[in-house]
């Protein structure tokens, strides 16, 4: 697929959603004539979900050695995702999906790959004696995965433009700290 | 605010999201006349406002007299928000508020009744001795509010549809105690 196809058409639905979403307003987009995005994909659900597999990588699991590290890994690829370029068009997948089908497979991959990642870092947890057997992947996958949606939802507009790979990072550390260590006070 | 078009007006934003709204949609699916709509309202952004301020109430700080308790109503009232019937609206309004001025009003406002329940409920915990002094409300609100959010976005169709008020406080239950408890085995 021709990178500047692929740009426009996630750019495109990042800003305006499904319901705007057409070839013709790709191709004016991209700069390139529509008859040549035609020729290629007849369907514009393939275009898209073609587009949004170049652009948007799934999130992987990394064996950083601890559990912490693993989960620093894990929600900084998360911020990344929702607070970097095509964060808009990650976030209009999760709410937009449900109801296209190619677009839900697509979203379903990415969901996919985060619940496989957290269940590695969970598993690793448990045999190296960090974590109890009994963790919930799920109630974590929540708190990480939506902390970070819910993070880049909140930040001002001119911060999340200037947010720089070591602000990510920052704040992967100081949540997982917050999420993996206990809100309550410690009374024993 | 006529209900119908309130309603109408919600649920089409809640589908279609922005660039698909405005007021002739509107007033067809809520089976009315268009030019009576257009009567009231010249502006659709003023019209879509309203409706989402008479249909999506702001979150609201509940003393149970537990930090706990505050919580599992906190998490409650979110996930009631997000999974509901008006959920879609919501979530979209999260991601699209920023470009639109006057939805951007309505969604600062809706958030801000959060970080204020949310600090409310800390303040009591602190006070309580429930909670360390240096508690974290943006952390505690990303995992939180990030929690009900990512629950709602991955619920299958089906199971969202057929949510009971038990369901929903189920999950609010043992979610805020996830988040409470210490992930870590406790080698103490």
């Amino acid at each position: 697929m021709n990178r500047r196809v692929a740009v426009a058409a996630v750019e495109l639905f990042g800003e305006k959603g499904w319901a705007s979403f057409s070839i013709e307003a790709v191709a004016r987009r991209a700069g390139v004539g529509k008859a040549s995005v035609y020729l290629r994909w007849s369907d514009k659900e393939e275009l898209l979900a073609e587009a949004l597999a170049m652009r948007i990588g799934p999130i992987s699991d990394v064996d950083t050695g601890t559990v912490r590290g693993d989960l620093v890994e894990l929600v900084r690829q998360l911020l990344d995702l929702y607070a970097g370029d095509h964060g808009n068009a990650a976030l209009r997948l999760s709410l937009e999906a449900r109801s296209i089908p190619r677009l839900a497979e697509r979203h379903e991959e990415m969901t996919q790959a985060q619940v496989l990642a957290a269940r590695a870092v969970v598993r690793r947890g448990i045999r190296r004696g960090e974590l109890p057997e009994a963790t919930s992947v799920t109630y974590l996958l929540d708190a990480l995965c939506g902390g970070a949606m819910n993070h880049a939802l909140t930040l001002p507009a001119a911060v999340r433009a200037s947010l720089s790979q070591e602000g990510i990072a920052e704040y992967a550390r100081r949540f997982v700290d917050f999420v993996l260590a206990s809100v309550l006070v410690d009374t024993a």
